[in-house]
């Protein structure tokens, strides 16, 4: 089901893989709704992924570009306005890394190179894709900015490390420069906290599939798919959100405003009263963050 | 423009009076975008609104409600179920009063008859419709439910007086049934958080003036309009925001994630350097909560 | 362990019952430091409850008072402020009752009569209590004014019902009232968000082991008891906090700002892996909200 | 007045500079309560500053470290255990610096390799303590650190630039290393969100006198001072608020939950009504973010 929600508009997409990505579901979907965008990742991951399917799919180019280097980002931003000769509507910024979720450095040892490189990648990148674009003036007014997050910014998962902190400085960025689109330009800057997400990084996470199964009982709607997200991202690059920004938008079926659900409780419960079940305490309970 | 996100879908608005009332825009952006609904106020708001009006220009019928009222509730809904041969698909609860800010009784001096009423008018009306809707099995799956709410619920804004209570228990409402409505019928229900609005309503409290320039030069986006809340109450009501449930989300160009904007300040120390000014001590301090 | 944090403070409790209530041990704690205060409950807990003994061993009196009710606490109020001979230092509300959790209506079966009790109760009776305070002039400069509130003000517990929005109110009043308690009297206003306790009033809520266990593991600290409660409130109204007001505090060994700890997470996968237990599906999920 | 909340108990402070800083102010405090303590600071910082002073009057040494350097915090942690025989109670973290704000870098126009430094200094400093302290096994069980964070992590305040984000940053790491230690060691870590301060660091932010004149206005209790925020700390090292973890505690008189005052907004009016003011588009609406 389609719209015309985008129909005309503009934009950049960071960080589509494959077809898990996220980004690659919006691709997809704003495609459908008349977007023209170009699609980037680093030469790595264009290397190993597969953008140039989703970009014949979706009559795209493909520009590589390491988000973290300024001058990657201006030539991206400037081949993309000579592409569309003019100014762009939209980007989506969804990157993100952990050297230390990687090589399982739990967090309180953490390697603080990788720490640095952690919150370049996953979030400063977002303010150097903002500040290159506002240089350059490449969004038109009413533009918007999305930036993928995660609730673990906002309230502690095990294991989820420095990426916690990374997404804590992402949401700070898109509320400070928010502030400067908007006075000044007239561009929104959002975030989007997503559900957990069995794209190929979240599938990096130890243990995602426990936790998948607790947000899923515990979310009423049931965990966001990304194609939901895909969704949701298209109303907030439309013209009919022009007054929300510098906002963390939750699309996650309910789970942050949950403390505990029926499903998840009783789920729970089963485990208390479990008579043959591996003990939980010698098998599981060694410090792994 | 319309995009036909609310095709075949049909509805109940609450709170419509005339034309400055954000109920109204909603009416008319969600009739544009393909969507029937039934209008419903009060009998004392019928009698001096021009509801007939907009009933005409979007196609729809009015069904006086008292929304404190159960037995009217029930009534309204069964008759907007006869109405379109089946269920529904959205609701908005746009709907506030308190006696204690109409006969200027400060929050030190409330009347808790007038508290209650506020508190019963303002926040469990959106309980009794709920309520009321799901023991009727009134809304499809995937249905969406919003009311109205305002910032006070979280940040104190003096004269806005119980109301800044109602909103509160407003939201809370929206989260508690949110999680039942989302288990058993994978319906939504949200609020949305909108700046402060020149409607009938917002008139009546007393200096909104000058608050309205202030969070005018706060908000980098400038206040949101009741015609940009209608817009994205279309977005929310639409199929593309399925999984965002039990939220709060402020529509207010950006005013609830900023301290401090240029503007703002600028325009405040104008008044600290102001020799010839009228003494703020004297004139304006007394206390009116 | 005791610091004359309260000495030569005089204070009024709300809700002491027996000695598994929170407000027993803040009276106790209370005495420690030095404090004096008047205990208060409505005559049927008086009746039930011990007070008598908790009376004599902290040197304080009893007055009975229906915190509903206006001038059962101006007479309260004023007893105080005739038996301190003036004004009093601190007030602690420790109250709260659902009817329609006690009978057993489920969230979306509200009796609205007993909803209304629900908020009065647990909620309009702080207002109550500031109100009569504020008119009678009872608190001295640099006072400070506490209630117990929890986490289901902000995030849904199924079970908690109606009482979430009880809660959600109250932290509402507290911040709302804070605005003016400061402004014109230099006397603070808080909520303390306390983890789950296993009081007379708390042990009413079924299932309340389940979710006491679960958020035991949460907390990285653990649950906060009732003897940890005592001591923070000593120090809200100690001199020590003068300028903390219309904050909602959670004490609660950090459960507020988790989304998944290990251990938590390691007792909820045992369930996963269970192969006898009893199918949770027919066992429990029936809807209870 | 003095309670000997802190009798026995051992700490480190980092940050203070003269006798404006708020770590000074807690340094005597903590002296005054029975604490022990290492000052601590950069070379630079000991040879500008006063400290000698300050360790004098509270019998305390003075060891030099450069908080970003883990070989100097290894060093620092080291010899403050054996200065003091063991294990330490309690840490104070006051750091904070920005080269973008003191080179006049508008948000928009960020200079990386200083937004890196800001970061390093102002935020992962504080996980570099933690981390050589819980590498060190450094801290007491129910030991309490703490650092110093501003409301500009929740909500942007024009001109606070890149230290916004490094204030968001900081208060995760708060939260991510807080499970951490309260899991592992029952440590408590948390930040305290303090009203604009006359720092020496303060003072370098242009236009502070006009944003304190609003803060004071806007905050029912007015501005918390240095002298306050000391005793609140004090507060939050003692034994009693053992339960209170990954928390961000406003120390702020109510501003954080403020969204209009009436002395503001009288303050705010006049300017609006000033006739011979000078005209503040012209003057003062330059973008410097």
């Amino acid at each position: 089901m389609a719209y015309n929600l985008l129909n005309g508009k503009k934009g950049i997409i960071f960080g589509a893989l494959n077809n898990l990505s996220i980004a690659w579901k919006v691709a997809e979907r704003a495609h459908d709704e008349g977007a023209e965008f170009i699609l980037t990742n680093t030469p790595v991951a264009l290397r190993f992924g597969e953008l140039d399917e989703l970009a014949q799919k979706t009559g795209s180019i493909v520009i590589p570009a390491d988000a973290t280097s300024e001058k990657d980002l201006e030539t991206l931003v400037k081949k993309a306005m000579e592409h569309f000769g003019g100014k762009i509507d939209f980007i989506l910024h969804s990157i993100g890394m952990s050297m230390n979720v990687r090589k399982g450095n739990p967090y309180n040892e953490l390697n603080y190179n990788y720490l640095m490189k952690t919150l370049d990648i996953s979030a400063v990148s977002f303010h150097k894709v903002l500040q290159v674009a506002y240089k350059l003036d490449a969004i038109n007014e009413w533009g918007s900015v999305l930036a993928l997050s995660y609730v673990a910014a906002q309230r502690t998962l095990y294991r989820y490390n420095d990426m916690a902190d990374a997404k804590a400085l992402l949401e700070s960025i898109a509320r400070s420069f928010g502030y400067i689109y908007g006075r000044e330009r007239k561009i929104r800057v959002n975030t989007i906290s997503q559900s957990p997400t069995r794209t190929t990084a979240g599938s990096g996470v130890k243990g995602i599939d426990g936790l998948m199964d607790f947000t899923e009982r515990m979310s009423p709607l049931g965990n966001a798919t990304s194609d939901e997200c895909a969704d949701y991202c298209v109303t907030l690059f439309s013209d009919l959100t022009k007054k929300v920004t510098m906002q963390n938008l939750f699309h996650d079926g309910g789970f942050s405003s949950m403390g505990m659900s029926n499903r998840a409780m009783a789920m729970y419960n089963r485990s208390l009263e479990c008579k043959d079940c591996p003990d939980q305490d010698e098998d599981m309970m060694k410090i792994e963050d």
